[in-house]
């Protein structure tokens, strides 16, 4: 079992009604996310043709830190708040899209965008599933 | 003039819009809101009655986490998203109300429980006016 | 392969003389680590002994600050600077060495501190590995 | 006073020999050179000539995330490891040192790297100022 699950197995509280598997799912999917994100603004960087990668790049940018700050919140359960964890993942699910849109205008994209978009739509499967889950 | 404010005046690109004024007081809410959350919970982490000041340590942690985001996507302007920005700022409007009702439940609030809460709610304000703003 | 393992295969520009597979599995170390520190800060806050625990959750913290910032410094490689990286892993080795020196004052250790430790000597390991193959 | 310096005036525990006025205008200074790192990477992102501001814009990247970490963990008390504080403070004047030698190399710098590499320089000479301090 990875070290995420085993956190949220030997947490010392009851985590409420949560499906265990989609949160862990989650949580390793939003820090992959974060990685991709910022190994993908630092590769466009480094591309000779940078210079039609900016919103690539910046996308990306928003998309490490708003997937690592998802990963933090859901991470946490303590005082769990329900109308935050929405919020949150509603904010992850728009960075996401965003970095997903910009990709798809790539005529043809760079092989470390095709991974990182993988990445960005695993998370978003990953998102929705645990958002169907909490209603 | 603050960093923040000549940082604004010096972008290269049309920001489009946007009333700059309005931008560059929530920019800087944004980051002296994750900072009074960081050192809130710290405070609260001190105080002989840490077991009831659990909530609101993990609020204040959350509240860091997004509102740093939230001020890092704010400071970004190639290639702006609306659908991204306005997310970001609801997720930073949840957590910070979270910060406020957990503050309000104690009797006797603490003197830096007091100080960060002025901070979100000033913070708060700051990100109702740039959303009411941007539409 | 993992997504980290994949973006570094796939960037564009020379790594120079760095050593793949282990800043690979430093760069996972470092973002596994910034998980476990997050998810054990808040096990800790949950404990019926959180008062105990207060140290326990401080350098955990900054463990899982210092250890993301880590994992994103070395997520890139557009204009690398030497003295930096070694600055920051530096930085990491002294949070995992304090994460670790606080738990080992546990008579009786928590299971979830136990995971993230055994998670920071990893981390430890696989920073030792790479900062020996960057001499 | 700012609200930096009311938390630290309103902590419920003992700061040790620290001094109060110099932590403050660090930990002010860190948040500020966050920002302001944040804002160049992108305005440099802006810039049509930003195929040569590629180095320019990684070290701000870094410098964004290690003076933000730096922040975090001088915004904490409870539990003071010196050496981490050390480590930190040496990784954030490496990240600093960075973005400045950049700079440096620009014949003609742009205004948004101007007011930044000012924000490094005050960044850099209060945290000089607090680790002389510590000692």
């Amino acid at each position: 079992m990875s070290v995420a699950g085993q956190m949220l197995e030997t947490h010392p509280k009851d985590l409420g009604g949560v499906d265990r598997r989609k949160l862990q799912e989650c949580i390793e999917a939003c820090f992959e996310c974060a990685q991709a994100c910022t190994a993908c603004a630092d590769a466009c960087l480094s591309e000779d043709m940078v210079a039609e990668l900016t919103t690539c790049i910046r996308t990306n940018l928003d998309g490490a830190d708003v997937c690592g700050t998802t990963g933090r919140v859901l991470s946490r359960h303590t005082g769990y708040d329900a109308d935050l964890t929405r919020a949150v993942l509603e904010a992850c699910a728009a960075a996401c899209k965003a970095c997903g849109d910009d990709c798809a205008q790539h005529a043809e994209m760079h092989e470390h965008c095709r991974i990182r978009a993988e990445a960005c739509r695993r998370g978003e499967a990953a998102r929705r599933e645990l958002l169907g889950s909490l209603d």
